[in-house]
């Protein structure tokens, strides 16, 4: 059971409410995915990140695979009940993990042969085989195989990982049992023509979703944009798009604004564990001695478990210490303040107000630049 | 404020019942205090602190005065308010830090100057210095600062050690304002004679309770206890006594039999992090590759939150991928096997019935190992 209705769509390429239905519940979109990597949301448990405000949660096949395997998981009754969290999983199928991740990888038509970056074991991948996994492991929606290429890359290889990705898409949907949702990814590199015909082909095959992959792996800012907005209005609007691995504020706040359902990123939870903190009114590097007696919370209009309960200088003496409370409660912070984002962008599409957020959205960060300057 | 009401007591060197008052709560005796070295019990929250049962913590003066030092705790509205624990605080003076982890130490009749541990800074503490530190972060309970010996330790240096915490006991009951409670620590080494001396005057100059020190400092558990047996009886019955930094399992059973009313130790805590769960059964070493495909919980017959609902399998697994979600489990699971016992033991001393719940402990031990085996 998988379903997504367009609630409001402001036009070909603007913003977008949806809901998406799982057989483990609802996702109101646009929706921030909080990363688990390894069958876990770094430093919380499950019932944390539902009062967050966690509605679906992504894992990563490529590290469950290697590690504890997923034959293991499947064992022992799939990855929601290893993991305990009853929410809707979004599984990657690796594609992004092996070319950034393996230390050797070679790709045939058939597969991708690569080592593993834990034990250097040799491994193979095919189409067919990331669905199988992703089956296994019981997940509500999966991500077909796909080939990344890197930035800059010469055309040529750009093309072919591009027809190579369109090729296991249609080898990777005749294989999947139709019980859980699939999406495609669309390729096609920083090429504008190339990510057109992608975003086409891939549309007319009939897919549950569709991500766009290959974006933010080195290339500026306007280029990745540019790429959503040649992709974004060929495919079909009533079905979520996934825009992969981008997550800054400002860059959920853009996605939306290009009709983008949903996003993942480490860097709320990732960023915590350096000791950065995402408010309102910008970063706040916590670790800076200009906090050392500072009582005030990490963001005045913060109402998150640990904007109440405690100061600035508490967290930086518990970062100063290497405390894992430390790790934890601005971990808690940083996801309360994605969550919240996504909320009142939600809030602002459903009001016909988003062009105001957004602007209201980047005036605070001034103002905070201000403030701390 | 600060009282003690004996509700039982099992003859001289038995087991006791007892309630302590504090300005910031009951604590029902015997009972364990968590160690929060750094103004944080490693991994949790203060929530998750009383969620579990703890009713009262340990925090070190060495520790905080060394990291982010005392008067900036003080400046932020104490150690309670700072850390967000509304419970009530016990800090030990140091003694024991200063003896096991300064790189160089020197003790005259005035005080002790020590190298930090962190930054190799030289500082020096009176007894009166460490009363102050004691009150200015706000606490309950007070320890006054005293001279441990090491073990072995030629018996002149054992006595002299005696002698002057004996001297700076005085000094520090001078010293104190006496809004907040100061406990003596009895010093001795393992010598029976001077260990009763101790007691006995220690106990004619009327602290609010009484502190067994120097003990489990490489020394045989029989000459403890036999150190603990010398030194019970002799101590005013009306007055809680705290065993200190002992806290195996069996040393928290041996401890009440022999009417210790107060415990600490990192052991909870730091085995969790470490991989080692406490059971009703025995020991649990998660990281066993016995453990790998294990769909049962740590402890079959336990109710935390980490037994009801992940599996050894699961656990096992975020310790092979350092997931710091693994040190939270375990560390809950290890407090709540200590708070469990602690009050099981209240129930068993308050039915008349310790004798036998001493009995069933060992026994449940012996069975663990059996099935183990």
């Amino acid at each position: 059971m998988f379903e997504f209705h367009l609630k409001k769509n402001e036009g070909p390429g603007g913003p977008r409410l949806g809901e998406m239905r799982t057989r483990r519940g609802l996702v109101h979109t646009p929706a921030f995915m909080p990363v688990g990597t390894y069958a876990t949301v770094k430093t919380l448990t499950p019932e944390e990140l539902r009062d967050l405000g966690a509605q679906i949660i992504l894992c990563n096949v490529y590290h469950l695979h290697l590690r504890p395997g997923v034959e293991a998981i499947a064992a022992l009754g799939g990855l929601n009940r290893f993991m305990h969290w009853d929410g809707p999983i979004l599984t990657d199928s690796g594609g992004y993990q092996i070319f950034s991740l393996a230390p050797f990888r070679t790709t045939t038509e058939e597969g991708v042969t690569f080592r593993s970056h834990l034990d250097g074991s040799l491994n193979f991948l095919t189409p067919e085989a990331v669905v199988g996994l992703q089956e296994a492991l019981g997940v509500d929606i999966m991500v077909v195989l796909d080939e990344c290429p890197g930035y800059p890359a010469p055309e040529a290889e750009v093309h072919r990982a591009a027809e190579l990705t369109l090729k296991w898409a249609r080898q990777s949907l005749a294989a999947r049992n139709r019980e859980t949702a699939l999406l495609a990814v669309v390729q096609g590199g920083m090429l504008p023509e190339l990510r057109r015909e992608q975003a086409q082909a891939m549309s007319e095959l009939g897919f549950d979703g569709y991500c766009l992959g290959g974006l933010s792996v080195g290339e500026d800012k306007e280029l990745t944009w540019a790429m959503v907005d040649v992709t974004a209005p060929l495919l079909p609007a009533a079905k979520p798009r996934y825009l992969m691995g981008l997550g800054t504020p400002e860059d959920l706040v853009e996605g939306v604004a290009r009709g983008m359902d949903l996003f993942d990123c480490v860097l709320p939870t990732r960023n915590a564990r350096n000791g950065m903190a995402f408010t309102t009114f910008g970063r706040v590097v916590i670790k800076n001695a200009a906090y050392t007696q500072d009582p005030g919370p990490l963001d005045q209009s913060c109402g998150c478990y640990t904007c109440r309960h405690f100061s600035r200088a508490y967290l930086r003496h518990l970062f100063a210490a290497r405390e894992i409370l430390a790790y934890r409660l601005l971990t808690l912070h940083n996801l309360y303040y994605y969550f919240n984002l996504m909320a009142g962008m939600r809030e602002a599409v459903a009001q016909g107000r988003f062009a105001s957020f957004r602007q209201e959205f980047y005036q605070n960060r001034l103002q905070g630049g201000n403030a701390r300057g």
